[in-house]
């Protein structure tokens, strides 16, 4: 068996591009930008007004001029226009371009309008309320680099850059297979003896917020009907997550069949709780990746966010950063088990802090409810305490 | 002009419940649940073996038995079965009943299986490796609270009992309207005086985050336009979100246009930057709402992020909490204005730091690239300065 940091260490060298692809722009949010995007002209692209009110020379000041002929109104959307005199000045809107000839913005607040006149009640500074043309970025420059994920505030820089279709990382293609005959779908009411399938929904559910949408397959426990359709899932799949049918039970038949498969092996059995059947392996030809969760929803569900997860965001070229919180109590180390422990997260001033979950163990579904992760505990002689600074595994 | 605790105290008075909806289980990961959940039995729903090996009858050890026969295999699917003698055992697979008459399992590590006979070589304890029905929680227990946000653990929670389909919250239906004649489609090349639309497309972004499809609508600066435009919307949406038209200038027809169409207006202008001309108003008898930003790109994210954001959680029964981080850099303090800063964040173990982004003012577009929200600073004598923990507010 393995320790926790080998396991991780193993699946991380397995990381895989998967390529690009174009998409239109409001389908691109969540995604990860795969091109570098640069400012096609200048930010701002013209010297624009950032208020509202007068544009004028400045110079005719230095004459003593206080009122100014209002030659006309310029309005955001025009096209340059020019200040005929310079002791007269134009009406101005936020966002307009700056005219011609004219060099200062003095807003509706600092002068009175009368009878086509404006009379300026300030001295203005050369210059002022004006948001230069290149002053943001000039043309060429990097707006956004490769590798970020796309938020809402990116949306809008790619917008401005006419930026209609986007190219991102793509995704890969999964398939999440659960197996074990006690399972019945959510829809049926479950014998006494059956419970409903939920794992893998869980599974679905979180890839579908890495914007993966999971085909999902129920296999019985009958080793050919599995061998059948996990070749056949190989060969569609770029990956296969599994629940269940890793462990040393008579109808366990996962391991066998990979082998069988020709699914090479990285690694069986992880020290670690819940968890420790995890079977991970690779088929070289199909081009496919094989994470098999224990069926122990706890199990199932802590292992995709310490492995998948971070492989997923490793492959879409993120990077992978550990997260730290403060237990809020104290917890028992176990002597040779990695622990993951399901913890709510809550604030103290900025700094995070985690309160472990009561649990009953990997089968223990209900602990799962509203939490935010799992905090990661080495193995150790000395027990955990509150206060303490721990490796946190986010689950949402 | 009130201050932005003022502005958030009376958008916040206006948080409103938008009903209920039952949506398909998978559709409802990011929603707010609606309903309580109960255990529809107990968790789990029967005695199960929490490893593969044999179950047996402890009472067998006192009269010194080691070596169990076989009658038989039990796996999980399997309806209870019953262990006949009392002095021999029954093979049993993770998840499966445990047998009448039997009371402890022992795994296949502690066993010697040879010829239909099981030698036990450990002193098992009674009651080993069986997880009791209902320890985790009796049928009738309350497994997950309204009102909390479905995350994928959530969703194996529901689908364990069977819920299909699940009760959510309903969003507002919101339609994002972006007004000035400089404006032109993101596919469309402008010409030097006009830029591509980009503010509402953030939020429609931000939006599509909280699973609500906004309906996008430009209006040019044309005030009959305009008013047949924003009643049609008032009349058909739960929300009105604006960018531009509140400020001084001529063609800023969104006070007036809200005013003759009997919008209220709860406050116009607000001591804080970027965004100061913040409108924000509702209409009685088409149950509507209008926030109405400045045009500016800053001033339209922020607010968003400041005002509608919390107002659409709170509307949601979430609730709202402050968040704190703690500055990396030095900021200069505004005498009179609440200032939002673009800013990106890091971790210094469990603690979460805030770096400034430089930017150029509201007209920046591009300092909200890769930005986690913005830092908000209350007006003041002093400065704010690194290692200060502040009030932060996320935009992603």
């Amino acid at each position: 068996m393995i320790t926790y940091e080998e396991a991780f260490r193993r699946v991380m060298l397995y990381t895989k591009d998967f390529g690009t692809v174009s998409v239109p722009l409001m389908e691109s949010v969540n995604c990860v930008l795969a091109e570098t995007i640069y400012a096609d002209r200048d930010f701002p692209p013209f010297n624009r007004s950032t208020k509202d009110g007068i544009a004028l020379q400045h110079s005719a000041f230095e004459t003593n001029e206080q009122v100014f002929k209002i030659e006309g109104i310029i309005g955001a959307g025009l096209a340059q226009q020019k200040l005929e005199n310079p002791k007269s000045c134009l009406e101005i809107m936020t966002g307009a371009v700056v005219p011609a000839y004219a060099d200062t913005i003095v807003m509706y607040e600092d002068i009175e309008i009368k009878d086509g006149y404006a009379t300026v009640h300030t001295e203005p500074v050369k210059g002022q309320n004006i948001h230069l043309q290149g002053s943001d970025k000039k043309e060429g420059t990097v707006l956004l680099e490769k590798g970020i994920r796309i938020s809402p505030a990116e949306i809008g820089i790619l917008a401005s850059v006419g930026k209609a279709s986007v190219v991102v990382q793509k995704t890969p293609t999964v398939c999440v297979i659960s197996t074990g005959d006690e399972l019945v779908p959510v829809s049926e009411i479950p014998k006494p003896h059956q419970i409903r399938t939920s794992n893998v929904l869980s599974l679905k559910a979180a890839l579908q917020k890495e914007n993966i949408t999971a085909t999902h397959l129920h296999l019985n426990d009958n080793k050919e009907v599995i061998q059948a359709a996990v070749l056949k899932a190989l060969t569609e799949y770029d990956v296969l997550l599994l629940s269940g049918g890793v462990s040393k039970g008579k109808f366990d038949f996962i391991p066998e069949v990979m082998d069988e498969l020709g699914v090479e092996k990285v690694f069986h059995k992880v020290l670690q709780r819940p968890g420790k059947p995890f079977w991970f392996g690779v088929h070289e030809e199909y081009n496919a990746m094989v994470f098999s969760f224990p069926g122990n929803p706890v199990s199932t569900f802590s292992n995709y966010c310490v492995y998948f997860a971070p492989w997923l965001k490793n492959s879409m070229g993120l990077g992978v950063r550990d997260r730290f919180v403060v237990l809020k109590n104290d917890v028992e180390k176990h002597p040779i088990l990695t622990l993951y422990i399901p913890a709510v997260l809550e604030w103290d001033g900025a700094t995070l802090l985690a309160k472990t979950v009561a649990n009953n163990g990997s089968g223990d579904l209900t602990s799962l409810a509203e939490i935010d992760g799992f905090v990661c505990l080495p193995p150790g002689e000395a027990n955990y305490e509150k206060g303490a600074q721990v490796h946190f595994i986010p689950s949402k």
